[in-house]
């Protein structure tokens, strides 16, 4: 597909088939391949008339008479196969096609849609669109779009992809109002042929783009695009995201607690975490961090240092870099003993450094504040605030001078320095002026959206990107398909694959119940043990404190009892011993349909249920993977101490999660969801309490809720995922 | 104050005395003031040069000869006091003071500062600075303010006010940017004179300003800041501020657990709560927010129609909605009948509206659309996403008749039309001509800031800002200066006030404790009770679940052992009955030196200690107050019915913790802390289990903690704050 996105984006000559003065569709892209000196050559193509655009115009395709490698097409919705199928007979391979009713509209369209990618397909055609506005290759004057590009159009190493129309011409305003030059931009429409996928492996490999950014409202091939995103990572191309909308997981397996905790846009945010994909949350932001990734690419750590010409601006910035996770250490003191020679007697040497509004007197000031910054040897780079002129002033001399010598303390530092402007107000065409006239670099939009983008460098700095599994040996297990495996079962197979499990002996009476309660010695805890039973507490089924014998007797009479009368018969009972004391957490393991087996990590109790209180993860996962998803809770105090309690051995809690991930993995595409809940951690000890095991109902999809054994919703959507492991 | 300040910001002659050719101040005053068209006369005072600014200067202000009205003063630090005596003989009363120097620098300036304030009080002289750039009063085209403004200047309603000079520039370019016209900017300085709530004061009155904006770095004197609040909130004028940096809280009661969650900022976000302040996190916020308020003021309720040309817009905006707390109502049937009748069959109605990239051929559409969005009877307001445009086209008059045409369709409008654009781009020199030409409104700076305004205008136009306290009544109390009171004197006091306390008697010795707990019926909670006793169980001092008599004399004695071992001698304990179930919280009240009483409520254990899950809000409060703070808890479920738990009676719950704000407000000055821990609810059931209330050193401030009894560390600030009561 690369090869011929290639050809797609770079024709010689373009023709604009259905051109016509009436639509605005036609004079913008005409308008667009005239004003931005689109250097091959361009065929207006009309049959009803001579003149379009001031232009005379081909009655068709075959009236040129000379060789086409794009054909623009406009035509109404019917039409848009002939034009192919002319196109073809003539040897054209490309088309972008603007005209809509197709697929969006509804299952007529999408007919339509399937006859124009079947016939292409055939005939070895390369199609964008349809419903879309077309492409902006800006590195190659190359503009077949149909929305007016406003001058001027700003090349640049960020290619854009988006699966929106309309916000794209936002997109390209803002990019020029950031002063952020773009390769490519692309409006993908209903991606029948091109996806988006397609066009970012296209800007991998595309030697003008060095930063992916992402308009996305779904992730339609979860497999494609963790494949490119990772050839990304491997090229050292960040990629920016921002993906909007959610849509309810259909995988929702409702006796596993974790369903709940999976959001769809919570796994997107595990799916891009794992794929190192930047997720922002604004268009601001999108091209703002793109337009920072594309001057400074890495930054080797957390640590800013910062210089400012405003205590004000300073204060900002400190708030917000603790909430970035950026640090502001305290400067060497070699540091201070150079920059107090520097800033005035009123000033105070500090991070972050206000050199006070004396650099009205002096325009060298935070210029030569920077270089002592810079030098310093415990930051890893510098935020210096400085916005770029408005106005051209009356003598533009010294304001170039000024940002010349600033752009070249910047060049020559140690540590990249990373430019912010106070507020989120355009660069103006003087401000480009100078740094096209300085190599004064990039400026970060506003200390708000210029934090957010300094976090997003460092984070994905430091984020290592991992390739997929593929070493896991499966573990073919014999299940039957809808089984639940309730606790005696499931903690049997557990402990059998070196999970640490909670002893437990069945009693199938009251005797033998106490007989395995005096094995343990007491207290003890009772459960109901039937085939198929999920939420055993809801039904009476579990008795905790049992202190002695006649507290066991009782215990199986009532849970044999209430089992019972919700009409199960022939149940045992299971004895464990009662622990005491420590932490309860929740792990699960669900398959998302889209991204495959996803766990998710919480505290027990009111911490899951009241407070959603869970951090997710895409399998595999290392133990190293676990321990940041635990730092991620709320109560993550809980693990380390807080209020008395004994501090978890996170290693080795760590190493058993990540074995439990593993465990689900090597279960294979059969394995619907895995929950151990509660896996109890007290000090050093490490114990699955209870677990569940649900098996998916096959490879087949099944549309609906389904009921499943024991009174339970058992609902699984079979999907390989991007982690659905060796198979 | 306030007719001082309409003095000082409406002279009709200003002297610059300092003025050289050498300060870029100097330069700048002088051009704002010629280029901004002031009316007056501008003198220019240097004892040393013929000519300043290519104008014949003066060699004193007694040389000028004539009347002036403000003098604007750049001369050396120890040179100000003696401009102001020249200027006070000569009858001119009002200064503007850049000169930096002063308090800001330390002790020595602090004296030169009190010296200038001292002159100027006794002399009747107004002084704004030093140490500030001065203002712009816009309205009045009088703009004695030493950093470049770049043209043009756009007069409006917003007033500004600053705590920072760098900024004050920032933000009148990107005020600018959005087309908001400013009534006056404000850099303050020091404040050593003329404070933010005085330049407040003159905002509330100003016939010309309708909003005021606020970036402060702290308030300085929260009496009379909440009572310029609330003048504003009486005269419909919002204030909206951006309130940076935390300074501690002074007032730290470490024996109440209460003191950990009171963060300086979480008071200020109840502070402002309180006074109807609406609170933004940035510069961009701070003035596309305060653009909204000029704008449309308030609007009736959360729901929203959305009407845009986007899909991909539109989703962002649902996404945003949701986070702003504003709600998408499906549209009511017949604009749903009107709708399809105007969009394309393409296009689907839903709200929110996305009418479809067909507006490039029919410019009307969207207009069309959002006339009948308005008419929606279940919306309070209308979302209209409209860019500007940003370059002048080849022929304006069409944009001028669609813009037009728009603009009228939202005069007309039932419900308040909130335009946003896409991104934040700045209001071009074309927009702006537009929207002058047209009326068009304003236009809210993309959807991620434009959300968060619309977001807080709502916020406000909900909020109904109360007047102070000032009918509960003083109750004396014989407390000693730095005295606690533990649980069974706490206690007994607050249920002698009315407040629900469970039933506790207080034993010698094993046989009373014996007979108390006979009296309750088992189980019984036993618990050490000494005078100035804290944390009892940090101490072993809480005994539980004591089923006998057995128990409890063994509890009595361990008890009293524990509290031996740790020095404490005499003591005797507390039986109470044991409380099972129920839900327990943490009602807690300490006394901010700045805002007085607060309140703290909050789930007890670890939803406070671990998760710091505590709602804030000044006193006092009414139970519907109480009611807002508890639905704010991340773990609020538990007190509705979550997890199985029995649901609280939510107004029997509010009206106690209300009562218990009450009475600590009419304990007065001499009260620093008031804990209720736990409070248990149980269903109707409300009863403190447990309580300690703390006492003030005194009206004296004592600087640094000071040992206090048992152990305990007891620190109090004595400040009156806006909360304190009716002293």
């Amino acid at each position: 597909m690369t090869r011929s996105l290639r050809e797609l984006f770079r024709p010689a000559s373009i023709a604009l088939v259905g051109a016509t003065d009436k639509s605005g569709w036609s004079l913008s892209t005409f308008d667009n391949l005239r004003n931005h000196l689109f250097a091959g050559k361009v065929y207006l193509v009309n049959p009803r008339t001579e003149v379009v655009h001031g232009e005379p115009a081909h009655r068709s395709l075959s009236a040129i008479g000379e060789p086409v490698d794009l054909v623009y097409v406009m035509v109404p919705t019917t039409a848009v196969l002939s034009v192919l199928r002319e196109g073809a007979e003539l040897g054209i391979r490309n088309y972008v096609v603007l005209t809509a009713g197709f697929g969006e509209t509804g299952p007529a369209g999408k007919r339509l849609e399937d006859e124009v990618v079947a016939f292409a397909t055939e005939h070895g055609l390369t199609v964008l669109g349809p419903n879309g506005n077309g492409y902006i290759n800006a590195a190659g004057s190359t503009t077949p779009y149909g929305l007016p590009i406003p001058a001027p159009l700003l090349s640049g190493p960020v290619g854009v992809v988006l699966q929106s129309g309309a916000l794209a011409s936002s997109v390209l305003a803002f990019a020029q109002a950031r002063n952020v030059g773009l390769s490519l931009l692309t409006s993908m429409g209903n991606e029948a042929m091109v996806s988006v996928t397609d066009v970012m492996s296209y800007l991998v490999d595309d030697p003008d783009t060095s930063v992916i950014a992402l308009f996305l409202e779904s992730v339609r091939h979860p497999e494609e695009f963790a494949r490119v995103c990772r050839r990304a990572a491997r090229a050292g191309k960040p990629v920016v995201a921002l993906k909007i909308g959610t849509s309810a997981l259909a995988s929702n397996t409702a006796q596993a607690h974790t369903g709940a905790l999976v959001g769809d846009d919570r796994v997107i945010d595990a799916a891009f975490r794992r794929l190192g994909v930047v997720r922002v949350h604004s268009l601001e932001d999108l091209i703002i961090t793109a337009g920072l990734f594309a001057e400074v690419r890495r930054v080797g750590g957390p640590r800013l240092g910062v210089v400012t010409p405003s205590g004000g601006a300073s204060e900002i910035i400190a708030d917000r870099a603790e909430q970035e996770g950026l640090e502001l250490p305290a400067f060497a003191p070699e540091t201070v003993d150079r920059l107090e020679a520097i800033v005035p007697d009123f000033a105070t040497v500090q991070n972050p450094l206000d050199v006070t509004g004396y650099v009205v007197v002096d325009r060298t000031l935070l210029g030569r504040a920077l270089e002592v910054v810079a030098d310093d040897p415990g930051i890893d780079a510098v935020l210096l605030l400085n916005d770029l002129p408005r106005v051209t002033p009356a003598d533009p001399s010294v304001t170039l001078t000024v940002a010349g010598a600033t752009a070249e303390r910047i060049r020559r530092a140690r540590v990249p320095v990373v430019v912010v402007s106070n507020v989120l107000a355009d660069i103006t065409e003087f401000g480009r002026y100078v740094q096209g006239q300085t190599g004064f670099p990039y400026v970060a939009g506003g200390i708000e959206h210029g934090m957010t983008a300094i976090g997003n460098v460092v984070r994905w700095s430091a984020n290592v990107v991992t390739e997929p599994p593929g070493s896991l040996s499966p573990l073919p297990v014999a299940a039957v398909p809808g089984e639940v495996w309730a606790e005696h079962r499931a903690a049997r197979f557990l402990a059998g694959h070196g999970i640490p499990v909670v002893p437990a002996e069945q009693a199938a009476d009251e005797a033998e119940a106490v007989a395995a309660a005096g094995r343990f010695g007491y207290p003890v805890v009772l459960k109901a043990a039937a085939e198929g039973l999920g939420h055993k507490s809801d039904l009476g089924g579990v008795r905790l404190d049992l202190t002695g014998p006649d507290d066991v007797r009782a215990a199986h009479r009532e849970v044999i009892g209430a089992l019972s009368a919700h009409g199960i018969t022939g149940a045992a009972t299971l004895v464990q011993p009662q622990r005491r004391g420590g932490v309860e957490l929740l792990v699960g393991v669900v398959r998302d349909p889209a991204w495959g087996l996803t766990l998710a990590v919480g505290l027990g109790g009111v911490w899951v249920e009241v407070l959603r209180d869970s951090a997710l993860r895409l399998l595999p996962v290392t133990p190293d993977d676990v321990r940041g998803a635990l730092a991620e809770l709320r109560g993550h105090g809980l693990l380390t101490g807080a209020r008395g309690t004994r501090p978890a051995d996170l290693r080795r809690l760590s190493e058993v999660i990540a074995s439990i991930g593993d465990l689900a993995l090597r279960l294979g595409p059969g394995l619907a969801a895995l929950e151990v809940n509660p896996l109890l951690v007290n000090g050093p000890e490490v114990e699955a309490l209870d677990a569940l095991i649900t098996w998916s109902w096959g490879h087949h999809r099944r549309r609906g809720p389904s009921k499943g054994r024991g009174g339970w919703w058992v609902v699984v959507e079979e999907t390989r995922g991007m982690g659905a492991g060796p198979e």
